[in-house]
C-alpha cells in the first residue's frame, strides 16, 4: 500500500507497561509524532500554530490494536490524509513492526482545527495540503 | 445515567501539552486506570493476572473527543460493562468535567483476555463480572 | 517530621514499566504535581504565570530512589519550600507508602522562575510564600 | 569530551508541557532509554534481565536542567560508565541539542542490580562492561 508519509521508531523501555508489551495509550503518541512530522515537511508547524491560537485538535480516534510491540521491536508508522468533511480532515494510519512488516496497529484519526474564538474551520494550509497529499497517494 | 462504576480525577499539569490542554493520548490513561480500579474492587487485580501470563488487552478503542479538559480540572472517569461475544467484553466509558457534568469524552472500549500460549478467552472471573455487573445497572 | 504540604496519590498500573514497579521518570511527575497543588492553594497558579510568560522552572534535581512503589500502592508526597539564594527556591520533598510509611523517596529540587526575556528572578508571590512557609515549619 | 556511547533523538510535541518546553520528568526517560540501548548493543539486555528477576534500578539521579529543548529540537544524549562502588555503577550522561550544541542537561545516575530476593550485586556482564567501557574512554 501507498502512504502519504512515514517515520520509523524503536520502542523504548519506559513505554513499555507491566505486561512487558506498549502501554496501550502509547500508539496515540506515536500516530501524533508521526502526524506531527508529516505536517513539518509539508510547511506546517504544530507548536507555532498553537501559539497563534489555531488549535489543530483530534476530535475522533478510532483504533485496531492487531498485535502488541514489545521490547527491543522496531516499526513504521505510516499515514495518509483525506478530507472527512467542510470542516473535518481524516487521517489513515498503519503502524508495521520492522523488519517482517507485521501489522500491529491500525487507525483512522478525524481532526479539525479551532480559531481563536473556539470555532472549527479548515486554514487553507490544511485544504491545499489535503488536495496536494491525495493526488500523490 | 446509571454507571457500574466512576472514579474522580484532577488533571496534572504535566499530562497537559504546548496546547494548553490534556493530551490525547492521557485519555486512554485515564480510561484504563478506571477500569483497573473497576476491576480490583470486582476483586479481579490486572497485576496479579499479568503475572500469571493471563493478559487482558485491549482491541478496539473508539474515543469520542467533545471538549479539551485543562490544567486544574476536576473529572469523573464512569463506565458499564457488557460482553461483546463469545471471547470479547466491552466498556461504555464517559468522562464529565465536575462540577458541572460537562461532557468531555466518550469512548466503547472492547478487549479480550490472552492465555500463556496468547489466544484468546474469557476467564470465569470475567464473564461472572459481566453478568453480576450488567444485572445492575 | 512536619511538612508544609502533603497530598496522597495511588500508583496507576501505567505508570508502572517492565520491571513491575513505577518507572524511574514517573517519580517527578508525582513530586511536580504536588509542588503545583501547594502553589495552587497558596495562591500561585502555575499555568496562568506561564500564560503570563513567567516560568517556574527546575534547575536541578537530586532523587534518591530508597525502595519502589508497584501496582496498587498507595502514597503520600510531602514537601517544605526554602530559599537557596537571591534567586532560587528549593523544595526538600519525600514520599511516602502507605499506610506502612515506609520511605521510598527522598527529593531536593531546586527552582527559580524566568521573566519574558529568560532572566531569572523570584517574584514578590514567591518570595512572600517562602517567608510564611518557614515560619510555619 | 569523549563519550563511550551516544544517541540521537528529536523532541516529541506530546513530551512539551504548557510551557512549549519539554517536561522535567521526560528527561529522565531520554537517559534511560540512551542506557538501555548502550546496555544492548554492549550484549545486556534490561527487559530479559527483568525477566530473570534481575532487576537493574536507579538509586540516585542528579540532573542539572541548563537549558530546555522545545517542540523540534534535535539533541544527543551521551554516556560515560564507571564503577562506584563494590555494588554500584554510576553513569554521568550529558544532553546536548543539536546541531549547535548547545549544553542542556548534565546528570549522574547511580545505579545497583537486585538479585531475585532484592539484595544488591553487581553481575558479571556489568562489571566486565565497566572494565572495557573505562579504558576505552
Amino acid at each position: 500500500m501507498d502512504y502519504a508519509f512515514s517515520l520509523d521508531f524503536k520502542v523504548r523501555d519506559y513505554e513499555c507497561d507491566i505486561q512487558g508489551i506498549v502501554n496501550n495509550g502509547v500508539y496515540q503518541n506515536y500516530l501524533e509524532h508521526t502526524r506531527h512530522e508529516f505536517l513539518l515537511v509539508s510547511g506546517i508547524n504544530f507548536a507555532e500554530l498553537a501559539q497563534k491560537k489555531i488549535n489543530l485538535v483530534v476530535i475522533r480516534a478510532e483504533l485496531d490494536y492487531k498485535y502488541p510491540l514489545q521490547s527491543g521491536d522496531c516499526f513504521r508508522v505510516t499515514l495518509n490524509m483525506c478530507q472527512a468533511s467542510k470542516i473535518r480532515f481524516e487521517f489513515l494510519q498503519d503502524i508495521y513492526r520492522l523488519p517482517d512488516n507485521k501489522v500491529i496497529l491500525k487507525a483512522k484519526i478525524i481532526g479539525t482545527s479551532l480559531n481563536e474564538k473556539g470555532r472549527p474551520f479548515l486554514p487553507q494550509e490544511i485544504t491545499q495540503l489535503i488536495e496536494k497529499t491525495s493526488k500523490n497517494t
